[in-house]
């Protein structure tokens, strides 16, 4: 049996019954009933096409744990899928009714097809709706929006605006009335705060004009830890670069620069140098992209639909990788055309995918570097185990 | 009684108590039996701030329906917001264990906030869940997908790819078993079919060579209708110019091309010419572009911190609108950077929010014709009413 065979490598054995929800109940029964007796400590039943509503899925898993004899011996942990849009509300019937204790759930609700149960709205459900769950959770949901920024960086999977939580407008009171209660009293229209998710009011940070250690002091605040001198001597360097380019640094600017600055250390391949692109109506727009492959440096000129796809041709004449290209999609770091431009290029090569980001106030050169940070990761092959695809 | 008032006016009066989740209960009994009694027909109880949860919210509505005497004259209703991420599970338990029969929700869930009730989720679930809901809505699921792009076109708000129904991702079986089971049996992962929401299956349509025939017949099966014969020429125009410069055209193109037709019709006070741009490493890019404003031609030239940011400085030199931008954002319309790049600027002034919408193979282009667009809507007094703000 090789619960049994785990059990003795691990305390922890979580047994999951794939598509569960959906099984015939007396089978499903047996099956718990035998995986508790052999040592398995955690039973998770998952929805995993996201068919349930609510009170049936806390039902289901109630009466689960009436039925099996041994059902006190195991916690029991929900999964739930979102393709009714039911996630959350599935996941916590499963606790409140169902006496689950443990939820599965990902960071912006990201997983197969329309994602998983999202972790951001749990935690605050809980937390907000304390009085009826009755329940805490050790979570620190001051990190929760330095979190999804992160995972949607590295990902290159937006949250939409509209997005509970996380969204760029959860907390932007728009309507009249609203604006006007708001005012008035907090309480009326807000059941959450934003800054107890981790949104920074502090907006507008630095300019050209900051010295070294407010820029230090910036980033300590926003949760950076650099210990070299030297590192920090680098990134100080390409934050007066951007100041000479942009009138105010904003605290997601300087994320955007340190990000870039982690993901050159991490001894890249392909290196960007510099870029010079044309386009005119009527004409083929040019481009001509200098970078590094490996310790030589290298110029290639090429032509495209646009200027991107030009600079994108431009570099894959040299590189002539083959990969197929999955997603190409632009962010306004902050907002407005002034902003650094975010630039996230998806790519599929041999069964693997890859993302690439770059950062750039120029989109063009955004996105000749996102390009070539993804193929620094086509190229790595130590890259490939943070590449693994996501699972059920 | 301003009810009564209405009443002699139209058929159908709803009476909405904003925030009325939150109210006490025997004052809301009170208030909803007067109502009633004066004549309004539907009973609509928001839960303005997404506080509830499906069985509290389904509960709330049972038992203001059985204390309230005459509640059997009036067509319950339920609102939510999704500020917890329950407003679908939260609606269908309102109709569920409330007994409500009107729910009201949008497209894609926009709306204050964190959004409201999307309705695309709203009408898979009863449809899905025939078994459990009993009951069934009149609406053509298959212009869920179509909707729901216009929308996301129109407002600029993105989708995210793992959103419910309507996300690209919704459909998309990634993981290694799931798409063994899909192979084996369809039913095993899917519990509704891609097309039976109006994704297209055909996504290569038309090239270089494709006729005008075969556009016609396209248009036709895209459910655009286009009557003048003129009107169709120089859609077709349209169409072999981007035909020229990308070799495969998707059905995505095609509505971009006829919502851009559609917006030149309205009568443009600005109008794209053309543009010619040029950025260098080292260097302020520069953008020269050339367009009309009301009969005249003009042309200007500025810099910016990017291509883009010089393109609308260039622009703003000349019409001087002073708004703010508070979005820009670029999708890429199909995949790739091959494809068209669709951009979308959002401006404000005087209170006013519009959102210009261009696209073109060239992402500078599309921009300047963002742009464009959404200063035309500025300048446009008749279109004010078109960008009232959205309601609570």
């Amino acid at each position: 049996r090789s619960i049994r065979f785990a059990r003795n490598l691990a305390e922890d054995i979580e047994f999951s019954a794939e598509d569960g929800y959906r099984s015939e109940m007396d089978f499903l029964c047996r099956v718990v009933e035998a995986v508790i007796n052999e040592g398995a400590t955690t039973i998770n039943i998952p929805d995993t096409v996201g068919y349930a509503t609510p009170e049936l899925y806390g039902e289901f898993i109630r009466t689960l744990r009436t039925r099996v004899p041994n059902s006190d011996k195991a916690v029991w942990s929900v999964h739930c899928h979102n393709d009714l849009g039911m996630a959350v509300a599935n996941s916590l019937a499963g606790v409140k009714i169902g006496g689950a204790r443990q939820i599965e759930c990902t960071i912006n609700g990201l997983g197969e097809r329309a994602g998983n149960t999202a972790l951001e709205e749990i935690v605050m459900a809980l937390r907000t709706r304390k009085d009826y769950f009755e329940m805490v959770c050790g979570i620190d949901a001051t990190q929760i929006v330095p979190a999804s920024k992160l995972v949607s960086q590295i990902t290159g999977f937006v949250v939409q605006p509209n997005k509970a939580v996380v969204g760029a407008n959860a907390f932007a009171h728009t309507s009249g009335i609203h604006q006007d209660g708001i005012l008035k009293n907090r309480d009326t229209y807000e059941i959450m705060r934003a800054e107890d998710v981790g949104w920074s009011a502090n907006k507008i940070v630095l300019g050209k004009l900051s010295g070294r250690n407010a820029f230090k002091q910036r980033l300590q605040e926003l949760g950076i830890a650099i210990e070299a001198e030297a590192d920090l001597n680098e990134a100080f360097v390409r934050f007066k670069t951007l100041a000479d380019q942009k009138s105010e640094i904003f605290d997601e600017d300087i994320i955007a620069i340190m990000s870039d600055s982690a993901a050159a250390e991490e001894g890249e391949f392909y290196k960007f140098i510099s870029l010079s692109q044309h386009s005119e109506t009527g004409e083929r727009p040019k481009s001509k992209v200098t970078f590094r492959v490996g310790d030589k440096e290298t110029s290639s000129e090429s032509e495209g639909n646009g200027p991107v796809d030009a600079s994108l041709n431009a570099i894959e004449e040299v590189v002539k990788s083959g990969a197929e290209q999955l997603l190409y999609s632009v962010n306004a770091i902050t907002s407005g055309t002034q902003s650094q431009g975010e630039v996230t290029v998806r790519l599929a090569k041999g069964g693997r995918i890859v993302n690439g980001v770059g950062t750039d106030p120029d989109i063009i050169a955004a996105s000749a570097k996102a390009y070539l940070s993804a193929l620094n990761k086509l190229h790595d092959p130590s890259q490939a185990k943070l590449n693994a695809q996501m699972t059920p």
